[in-house]
């Protein structure tokens, strides 16, 4: 599998210039505090085509080279840093994970990158002198740099690029656009892992669905989801977990879960477990006591109306767009008769659902990607129509006689749903005829999930605590009333 | 308790300079991967000094400005921003939980600084004219500045210094150190806080503790760890779980989790719940089966004899010296009884034990402040020797003539103890006639332990997942046989 896919990377290299070198650094350790860093994450196009997960390998691909195209710089094992940190990759534990044969010492690659600047062989990679004294033009050289403004990601990669300024033997070329091609289609290995991932999920939306009529705080039931994640050895999540109730359901990306969980109102939970750097993407909204209101159900059935519009739209050939019309067209419909909208022909509906339908899924939550590519089978999107009542949303309309004609119209039925916010989001991969969801396993229908709540509270232990020492849980308010 | 704290830093900023400015930025998101983010965690000076946790907030204190010494810049409310990430604060709310009275837009920050550099009022800052234009001698600019080599902490800091350095009328000095001194002495309300931090960790030992016997790999106990973390709002922990069975014990930073949980053997866990930016810090080595072994428990003993010794020569005047030596000698003389040393004089215990008996303990894991200070009542630290018996130890010395009699002489004791790894970490606060356990609540002898693991057991439920979706769990092996 890795070997394919850096056979792919290097036949994408060579399409317009047999003497292209391509570098990937490892990630960067990201800094908490102080002393101590978040858990290390390795830089994703790295993996993809070595699965190692430790920081400091380096990778360089030179597809001209016939005897040594791929080449490991790997840091050497160094007894005191192993009593402190733990194991570090022998040679032999890299080559055998990556099925990289050639494996240099991290020290050597200063050496390595002089050799190349000058045109010159190092002396370690036999015939790297031929193919860079007989270039007639300037080669590529392939390295991470950022498309968007937030180049955080790849600041060693920037810096680097920039060492290349004046180089005339090199030209510097962002090595991401043969990573978006590729990614976007996931081989039967990448879907097995990612279904793992999704399973992972499914499981925690499963606990999370059972306790949380028995919860009073969020993060509560965000606990039995990353309780989960951790469990089943996910790498953890990818992405913060969102498990928002009632009002805070109506926040997009609300992470704190500081708010109580009341029975009558709704849980949107959007959670995702990564595993072996591939992430799910779930989200479900449900009733915390079990039972749908009816205000509820309605707004739910529109939005799960909707993602079945999406995966009937949803076939090679189609795009982001197709999908997205689709689901817009049900929620505008449903809107409609909801009263919370009066023209149907207007862009009235983004003051409800003010998010794409779709993106797509993979390493990154957001996968890379052009995001008007037509789907091919082995893409792999979320599903994610939602509809949201915003307690503020009609007071931060533009104050103009048109709005002011809207909000008197919609007044009535923005008053029965408000605090309402529904996300469904499903995980779909596109076949040769249409799609497959990834998340079936999980109940979705409103039945099911009633059913689901029911059956599981049943089977809830009565008294999981009692062998625990308890915190006492003091009263953590200071002299201003604040609790923290 | 924040006023007072501010105006400690006010006063030691005016001791050498009444026109001093302090300028304390909030921290940088760090980046996950593309669009995602590590969870925020606001720069702990700032947090000392304000409480705010949201990113964006920046503190400028002004001693020699009567009017307004305290001014926090705060980025607009913005709905748009509100709908995908959830509130921002207020000004009032801003305030209200600082205590700050003057608060301006974050967009103000540049007008401000250009008028600070250029010896000018702001506009909007009475009286700043009077002190700036009148200081005969160059003010200080206070900014958080490394100590280290590792500047990551202070990026945006730095680079912030740099546009001062040929700024006539102000010289940049290092804020961290007047932090220093303030954050060495806990205030009560500190240790209230630490304090819970550390209830909820022992909270998550006892379910540990509970669990260990029917899980099978680490990563199962370090679920139920960072599941009482979440369930009881820590922020999360104040640094990654160790939890290492058998031989990863004996890594002192084993992070992975991947090793399975084999009854018979050790697993130590050292792990620590943050709560609003304190973080716990304990170990605990207990059996899986619920009870040592003869060779475990000779370990162990020396390990807790070394600890007692430690809180014997905690008071006020002593420092980490007079602790770590009172430590080294239990294990020094325990070492030689064990036949693991030849030589009670010798540095050869830091074969076994290679680490340092203490650091500060606070708002970082390893709190700030000078190693070398005395102890004052309302200090904070860590108890924490511990043996190693690691498998490649006797491999990892120099071969000399000495050394090989040195392993011939404990190869039979090596032997017996091997793949043992003890550490007991608790955390002292120092008082005024020597010291409390502020860690005192979670069992620690040997037959404490063990009473505490067979009660535990009893009282489990029987089935806590019967009513889970579970994961089917593939096989996940790529096709050389490596497991994800």
């Amino acid at each position: 599998e890795l070997e394919k896919r850096r056979q792919a990377v290097m036949m994408a290299m060579t399409k317009t210039n047999p003497n292209s070198v391509m570098i990937l650094f490892s990630a960067e350790p990201r800094l908490y505090t102080n002393d101590v860093d978040y858990v290390f994450r390795q830089e994703n196009n790295l993996y993809y085509l070595t699965m190692l997960k430790k920081a400091g390998a380096t990778l360089v691909l030179i597809p001209g080279n016939r005897e040594t195209p791929e080449i490991l710089f790997l840091p050497k094992r160094d007894p005191r840093n192993e009593t402190w940190n733990g194991k570090m990759y022998s040679r032999e534990e890299a080559s055998l994970v990556s099925g990289v044969k050639t494996v240099f010492d991290a020290e050597d690659f200063t050496p390595f990158i002089a050799a190349l600047r000058a045109g010159k062989a190092f002396e370690k990679v036999k015939g790297m002198t031929t193919i860079y004294q007989s270039a007639p033009t300037p080669a590529k050289l392939y390295l991470l740099q950022p498309v968007g403004s937030d180049g955080r990601e790849w600041a060693q990669e920037i810096a680097f690029a920039d060492t290349w300024k004046n180089q005339a033997n090199f030209k510097v070329e962002n090595a991401q656009f043969i990573f978006w091609d590729l990614r976007l289609i996931k081989s039967p290995f990448e879907i097995k892992i990612l279904q793992h991932a999704i399973d992972i999920t499914t499981e925690a939306f499963g606990r999370s669905m059972a306790v949380a009529g028995r919860s009073k705080m969020e993060y509560e039931v965000q606990a039995e989801v990353e309780y989960t994640f951790r469990r089943r050895n996910a790498d953890f999540w990818g992405y913060p977990s969102i498990v928002g109730c009632g009002p805070n359901a109506t926040t997009l990306h609300y992470e704190e879960s500081q708010g109580a969980v009341k029975p009558g109102d709704l849980l949107l939970m959007d959670v995702g477990a990564e595993y072996d750097h591939y992430t799910a993407d779930v989200t479900r909204t449900f009733p915390i006591n079990g039972k749908f209101s009816k205000e509820q159900a309605e707004v739910y059935q529109i939005v799960y109306d909707a993602q079945e519009a999406v995966a009937r739209a949803t076939k090679p050939g189609a795009n982001f767009q197709d999908v997205n019309a689709a689901a817009v067209k049900v929620i505008n419909d449903g809107l409609f008769k909801l009263g919370l909208i009066t023209d149907k022909n207007s862009k009235q509906y983004r003051i409800w659902f003010m998010h794409g339908t779709s993106h797509w899924l993979g390493m990154n939550v957001h996968d890379v990607g052009a995001s008007n590519n037509r789907f091919k089978p082995g893409n792999v999107f979320t599903n994610e129509p939602g509809i949201y009542i915003r307690e503020d949303a009609l007071l931060n309309l533009q104050k103009t006689p048109e709005n002011e004609k809207f909000i008197a119209a919609v007044r009535p039925a923005f008053e029965k749903y408000k605090n309402i916010g529904v996300r469904i989001e499903d995980d779909l991969l596109v076949t040769e005829t249409g799609c497959e969801w990834l998340t079936k396993n999980l109940p979705r229908t409103i039945d099911d999930i009633e059913n689901m709540i029911a059956g599981a509270k049943q089977e809830l232990p009565a008294n999981e605590d009692s062998f625990l020492i308890k915190p006492k849980m003091p009263n953590l308010l200071d002299e201003r009333g604040f609790n923290f």
